[in-house]
């Protein structure tokens, strides 16, 4: 028996283009577009939209800004009912870039913030749902929160927000199963008529494991990207995903190809999963920015001072 | 707060050798026993008991057969608390070759069966134990064993068997949390007198997670394996265990140096953990030989065929 509510988002292209600057070209986002379509999901998340006075387009990748014109070119000729989304990070868009629904391929608009900054979050969303838009909120480094400003939060979100979506984001990968059901449980009490989402982080090999612990506690939206393709230790993967769910809707078959034949190349050019250095900020509960920066230098491999680093313990 | 009666096995040694035919060298094993010890770890699986009629010397490595000369030149001038366990197939060993506890370097020998042979497992479990080792039970392949065929065998461990501990053992990694739940609570309801233990597969990336769902109810003899090495997709990461166990005897640090040094170079020459081929086995719980024949083949990235030859669908 299937649970027709639950939702499947791929975010491949966006959390991926965390990796490389969001330079990836047309055809293989084209690639990743049939393969989604042909596989039954529900979401492609493309890209954010960011604004072009604050970031330079010449020294990133189209898909850290999503122009309406450069989406329909991915989509151009390719049967899909796959929906698109795009992101967009509080404080970092021009609200006038987002043209009204009807204007534009684009369907869902997530706006992703830290739990201080909810009241902007909150506006944003609501300016997007106003222009026809679906919405969510994704709330980041939810560990880190306290439980005050959870509590807080998901009150403001169901009495002001009009997102349809609110997500629990382990930014850090950090939870294990018992705090990820502890955080689905309070958002499903608190935001009664909104669904739950889960963006779950691999740093602990936990990533799929947190998103089934969602799923059994209610959350209906699930991210996902395809061979878990994402900064630093990635994402859930969405071949486990659709190999867990029963709607027959999906069909992994297209993922395995596009694994095949885009994604096992990919690998050799740049580095994402499991990981020990993004292992150890898991485990600590921290952002992986430093772990990113020891896999760029000539130490990479050295973990234990990596790890006496960050917790601050003298050589033994 | 943390649970003493947890207990940690490393089966590095023992899961490893079934990709490398158990050919380690003493200076890898060594540096294994020296980083478990100093790490904390409560036992150290380092091989197979297996009988030298049915298998030639000559063809395998020593971990194979696990003579005590051999473990004591591993054990040779390092301090530590770990214990060595071995493990038994059912039809594969000589019991004579197991002398009393006395004369032998062995703690603890594990017994691997599959459900339909318990009746031979208990009685080498218990002649075992009557020569004065700790035993275990490990159910191998549980996710294809019938209900009914579950709670006979768990009667009969606690009934007739001296094992202190009976394993589940999700030998296709085909586990979800749920299924994982609600054989740990089985076997715990049904053997009151013996403690569960939880070795699990990472087909699906789930091992780690399994592991945590084992531990929530009740299992406390928990197997792992530095970075997880073990045939095909591998088993739970020790160094992930030690992250989330809060006993202060435990030390990752050890761990951490060791896959720097011993690991990183070896996953160089020798193929395990997130591979899709062993992906789709996990899913459709089936046994990875077919996998694993296909990574050694010329076609070893070529997934939809792979799945549709095991689900037998034509190409669409």
């Amino acid at each position: 028996m299937f649970r027709e509510k639950i939702k499947v988002l791929d975010c491949t292209i966006r959390d991926g283009g965390l990796i490389n600057n969001h330079e990836f070209d047309d055809r293989f986002v084209r690639e990743v577009y049939k393969a989604l379509s042909a596989a039954g999901v529900d979401y492609m998340e493309i890209g954010y939209k960011n604004s072009k006075r604050l970031f330079n387009p010449k020294e990133f990748g189209k898909w850290k800004f999503c122009d309406d014109e450069d989406i329909k070119k991915i989509m151009d000729g390719i049967k899909s009912n796959t929906k698109i989304s795009v992101m967009v990070d509080v404080d970092r868009v021009d609200i006038e870039d987002i043209k009204p629904k009807k204007q534009s391929p684009v369907d869902m608009i997530r706006v992703a913030t830290y739990i201080k900054e909810i009241d902007k979050a909150i506006f944003l969303a609501n300016h997007f749902s106003d222009k026809g838009y679906e919405t969510t909120i994704n709330i980041m480094a939810i560990s880190k929160a306290l439980d005050n400003e959870i509590n807080e939060a998901l009150h403001q979100l169901e009495e002001e927000c009009k997102a349809q979506v609110i997500y629990i984001v382990d930014s850090f990968g950090s939870l294990y199963q018992e705090t990820t059901e502890f955080l689905i449980k309070k958002a499903k009490h608190i935001c009664k008529t909104k669904e739950i989402g889960i963006h779950a982080h691999n740093n602990q090999q936990l990533a799929f494991g947190n998103t089934i612990e969602a799923i059994i506690h209610d959350a209906n939206f699930i991210d996902a990207t395809i061979y878990g393709l994402g900064r630093a230790a990635g994402n859930c993967p969405l071949e486990l995903v659709l190999g867990f769910l029963k709607n027959p809707k999906f069909d992994i078959r297209p993922i395995l190809d596009a694994i095949s034949k885009e994604f096992i190349p990919l690998r050799e050019k740049i580095e994402w999963g499991y990981i020990i250095p993004y292992a150890i900020t898991g485990i600590l509960d921290e952002h992986p920015r430093a772990a990113m920066a020891l896999r760029n230098s000539h130490n990479k491999e050295n973990y234990r001072e990596f790890y006496e680093s960050l917790v601050g313990v003298d050589e033994d």
